[in-house]
């Protein structure tokens, strides 16, 4: 199987150029000027078209067991519609319920994903601490090719990680060469707030963002760069929603830290007025944690993508259904959290990052693809379109336009956050493993063709 | 009993004038120019010297049971050597333990201080939440005159208070017209450090800065912020030592909250190399915490007081003697935190503040006075030579100087971190309650006759 | 002639307290409760009513000659609006022509001042250098009590200071013991701007703001305070109206400077959506410069109050009719600059600033009278309710309210920025010189009342 | 011609990967594991080696006539000594005299330059505004591939370009695709601080750094910033040397802004104490503008390259000898600007950045060539090792040292501003257009080998 991608502009997070790219065997074999076509390569005419690095989502849960539910998308389906939109790969999340073993969620997480059809990683979750944790972050790490761990600040009385558990796993990690993340958001603060909000009566969709002020994404932001700098591990913050995160993040790279941060798409164009919506389900439809913002969060979110201190975007893909969200009619911290948009990401930010002149389609690669294979070490395997590099490639047609919509997604679920928005510049071809599994508007994809990618430790 | 003080400066915080100042049954009555003597009344010269309001200090700690150990300063001694000073009243730390009833404690620390020569006051900690603290904490505000609350960050396993418990408390203090204070050190991450130190073999004091790094400092300070912000309550963080926390009340300062800080007089002057003396007893003298930095920090400390990011200053003066520091001869964990200074505090930031140009006189009325009368709501009661306020007065001699030391002092006890000094500008005259107590290196006091000052609760 | 002001609230800028306030001889001669009426006082009752220093506003310009017409305000008639709003004091400007000698110029003005009905200060514009400038800069600090020396930064080709002027001028200032203020715009740049945009076409009034972009304004406020920190000069920016111009005051006076911020009523409330009406007149009087801005730059020079970095408040009020405005019709850069406001202030900031639990009652004094009496050294003869000071006393009734008008106002122009604004807080009596001169809404005034009020220089 | 570099570790400034490297005609031609050695081929053994692109140098003055003499430095001998340490690539500046025509400055430069031994380019300053100017920007950018324009804000009376001046270019810079650069210190402040401290009689060295401190460059880096930001022009700081002109770059950048910087080496390792030293000439001998700075700036730009925030490095390599030098025995003011560095700057920053941990050998790369090449618009054909690229490589031996002093280095002059410091890490084989120029010690290059590389326009 080879496949010649000719007449393009190859570009990758560092430069741009005129290039043909061959591929063979899943692997890029040539990236230059007037290859050849070898007899037998199936020819994709990229004219007038960018040929990128296929995007990487380094944040999604894929049938996540939550709030008593289970998210609407699998692996399988998931993966598909990131290939409708031109991501090639996911990194999910293994999430050990406390006291269950690492190992043990882990090999849960592993045999839900086999059915994938695109490639996949995961962070595990340390959601507690106590005997054999450590053993089994050595094991995912040294064995598994895992070389992330996720804590959870907020969800007390869950899945939140106090501030023994986040020492004791970020000195593991760093003994181990792994990187740290965190979901930062104060968890006592919101379980406060939630109580008194409902106290107060305001269980509708709309105390959702007040029960999760900025401040307390704020203060976590800062605690786990404290607790990162101390300890002197890498540290990732995902979905960063606020201008009071990211600041902390600056604050960090600035005294020298390694402290990168994650636009969520959603984050970047969506604002906190859909939680007065008076149709519930509307609102409940765009309940996830931490919260759309007021609309300066999301300048802000631009200009850290725009000044580096922001290096990835991603979706936190996580899908519940209309009868999902109602389990929060009369409640609204039981409203399952979690919004769409695997498939929309690319669309969304190239129409409203690129196009704007916000970012360079150099900047676009990278905050898409290359920086979180960077920076979750499988660079340049994946994020770069350069001879060697596995063929997880896309086609994009820049003036290609749609309205995105629930009714035509591939997303298996019934809302589109990003509903009626017109978007230009589209995937017009998405190539994994070296095959075509997307072309202009159809998929091509089989059961788990996705292979797990390890990544290794860090060295350092 | 009458006063005049003739011929002097009067300076306040907001400015200065020559005036005569007269004072009886011990208010100020007059300030004024060329005031007549009424016939009776005592008459200090004042000519070339300042009179100014006496220094409160709004952090110390007689006779506190601590580590194992009580605090070799009683409230008399303190007091008296508080007058010697120049400093008129002490805003003293009701601690209870975790599970006592904070009425209980606040009786027990009432008792001891019984004995007190000059006024005092006291903060009261919340260490625990649980039945009845929040109406204990009502009686005290509104029947017994307390406006402030303090929380331990640090200090694991003992008074520390958790998030929950700082949600609570604050939340209750704001209810009350209350103040919240917080001695910000991320107990969890210092309680790691001290075990992994420890475990290193590092059991020495100068192991204890390393124990405390200022990032510590710096993530608690942002997380009283943040829940002072959220709860919408005044904040006031006491003993700021690093740059780190410094830069978080700039920073909710800027974003129009209520922040205020503390400067020790230590912190000030003092970095962190005294941990590496050689010598136990030196190295173990100085270990208090949060620790003396390096020397950077001291100068972000003074252009926090220049700007008026930080507003008071003050000494946590807690004294232990050489016999007692010694009970961590081989385990820096086990040494009795804490340095003494409520002595010597106005004449060493005379010297190194006013002589240096750094800060004007009304500046240092602020720091030392004026702006903890404001900040805890006593003011112009105290902190003002003004009609009508009370008659707690420091005729400051600008070019009387001396060497500070541990065996001239009269602090109860062995050990001065400021000895050698040579400060220029001291009381002549320290008076309390319209008595000279202190006169030319001679004190005039007489256990109990100092008063505990109620402060009113904030009107908002 | 001797008042009583009975039964009301003293506020200062550092405490507040029920006290009654005797006047005699022009001077407060008591301030505490229950002061005897003597016989053939005149009495206020202030009864739930507020007592505050009268307003000082540093910044005005009365029948100021100004790009080709005089403003129409004189100095009767804008000294008497300001008393009909509780201000008793202005501060305006000397501004001599480039090779003027400033002691000519000085002398016009004082001549046109001498029909003020309340008292006056000025600051002095060094527009330009050369011999007899340091000479008249000496003799009007020695001799005539100005102690503030303004610099224009814009106005390129007619008043505008280059560095040259700025360093001389900074320098000898502060061997005076002056402070210098300044005008923080980058001239050149605004030069440029209008030249592209009348260029462009862009000739009405919505051309204005955008030939005067908040980085212009940032740029010079960097300037302004760099020259300052290696002259080692204290300095004071005028009329503050961008977050860039209040973040280089927050920086410099992190850094240990002595940097002071001014913001205008108009710029903490209107923004720049004024420029877009589609009437010219509308719009062309609301062009002053620095223009109205986007409303963030509004929410920051409200965190500058509340934050300290801002210190007062003031109009730059300086009015133009329709006729003048309509010089630049057909060319905005000819639209003679300035808006009013020298009446309105106080209760504008009372209602937005007091009502709304920005400022505090105490910060409010600071912000309108206080402080501006401190930082130009007339303080506390001026700025403050206190035995001894000028009886220039506003009586404040916190209830009141009137809905702003040009058809009402007293100041003498056709238009009000604040046509239209319910104001609650007004003025009920204006006390000057210890002589009512507004009550209920009527003016008392008498041409040539007005004194110049001597401000010596500051002692290092 | 061909060459094939064997087992080394190919480190790029995204990724590094083991890799041999392929070289014919100048440009390499595979990259890959494992490469056939072709017959001819000279071999490079490069086992435990890194494979670097060769150093890129982009701020040298070879053969500058400056301040009454010439740089002592050649064109030929300054191209050589950067072989020598690894650097392949220049970027001189072509520097008119006021009303001297651009291209005929130009001219002038190309010829001196002809008998470079490695690839060079020019910046050309713009030091005037006049007739003629705006044109020859044109023909520099459109025919001779001058992408960037470099100003002077300090050296009044000489090439000071005023805000006129940088209005104008800037404008015409960004109507041309092209880049700005700018030496940010206030000239007049410098200009006025000179007269001041000779007035004073501190003619000696010791008085250059006081003549110029850092607010001088504070100030300038704010007024370019700004500027840039109104005209929308991306700007690159040259020399930042000083906390106060980073600060700006990163409140430039968080805004969105496009703004970069360069550290010299010298700036990141040698303090202001040199300019005390007894000795005229080894004071003299640093003298250079902006001068060496307090420990603390150094601490400062590391953190500004770890953030990303400083991108490249250079030199400002300026030679002049002790007898030029000596011109200003008697007046700080005359002693020629500039010291020596293109041979140094690669092992010193291998050492300090790289061996300390501060710096990943991919920021190093980034640092020394692929972030100059990327931000003048000629990477990937510089500045990467890639299939494609010009074959500018250096071969680096990370255990070799050495002990730099000027008794050995290859550069003509007879100071080393680095003398003593031994460093680890060196280039063990320079390779220049795919030739050995420098090899162990030994350099093998001719007059006139180095190239003038054009760099295109930006599209934007």
């Amino acid at each position: 199987m080879s496949l010649l991608i000719r007449g393009g502009t190859v570009i990758n997070a560092d430069a741009r150029k005129r290039a043909d790219v061959y591929v063979e065997g899943g692997i890029i074999k040539a990236v230059g000027e007037n290859l050849d076509v070898p007899s037998g390569a199936e020819v994709i005419d990229a004219g007038g078209q960018y040929v990128m690095p296929g995007g990487i989502d380094p944040h999604t849960h894929m049938q996540l067991p939550f709030m008593g539910t289970v998210a609407s998308e699998d692996f399988y389906t998931g993966t598909a519609a990131g290939l409708a939109g031109g991501t090639t790969m996911i990194i999910d999340f293994v999430i050990p319920s406390p006291q269950e073993p690492l190992m043990e969620a882990y090999k849960t997480w592993r045999g839900w994903a086999e059915k994938a059809c695109a490639d996949y990683s995961f962070h595990v979750a340390v959601t507690w601490w106590g005997d054999g944790v450590a053993e089994d972050m050595g094991r995912l790490v040294n064995e598994e090719g895992i070389n992330s761990f996720k804590h959870f600040m907020a969800y007390k009385g869950a899945i939140m990680a106090e501030d023994e558990v986040l020492y004791n796993s970020f000195t593991r990690a760093r003994e181990l060469g792994a990187i740290v993340t965190a979901h930062a958001e104060n968890g006592e603060l919101v379980f406060q707030l939630q109580k008194k909000l409902m106290e107060a009566g305001m269980t509708g969709p709309e105390a959702h963002p007040l029960s999760r002020p900025p401040a307390a994404e704020g203060e976590a932001a800062n605690r786990a760069a404290r607790l990162a700098e101390v300890i002197d591990v890498p540290l990732y913050l995902v979905h960063v929603s606020t201008k009071d995160a990211l600041d902390e993040i600056i604050r960090a790279r600035l005294a020298g830290q390694r402290v990168y941060g994650e636009a969520l798409a959603g984050h970047l164009l969506i604002d906190d007025s859909v939680y007065k919506h008076p149709d519930f389900e509307y609102a409940a439809a765009h309940v996830m944690s931490p919260p759309f913002r007021e609309k300066h969060h999301q300048e802000a979110l631009w200009k850290g993508l725009q000044s580096g201190n922001l290096q990835t975007t991603a979706t936190d893909h996580c899908c519940f259904c209309a009868d999902q969200k109602a389990m929060g009619k009369d409640d609204f911290t039981k409203i399952p959290n979690g919004t769409a948009g695997v498939e929309d990401r690319l669309a969304v930010l190239w129409t409203h990052g690129v196009r704007t002149g916000k970012l360079t389609m150099e900047e676009f690669v990278g905050a898409t693809s290359a920086n979180a294979a960077r920076i979750f070490n499988i660079y340049p395997r994946k994020g770069r379109i350069a001879e060697g590099a596995d063929a997880d490639i896309v086609v994009w047609d820049p003036e290609a336009t749609k309205t995105i919509s629930a009714k035509t997604h591939k997303q298996n679920v019934d809302f589109n956050i990003f509903e009626g928005m017109e978007v230009t510049g589209l995937a017009s071809h998405t190539i994994s493993q070296g095959r075509v599994r997307y072309k202009n508007g159809e998929l091509f994809t089989n059961k788990g063709d996705g292979r797990f990618i390890k990544r290794p430790a860090f060295k350092r």
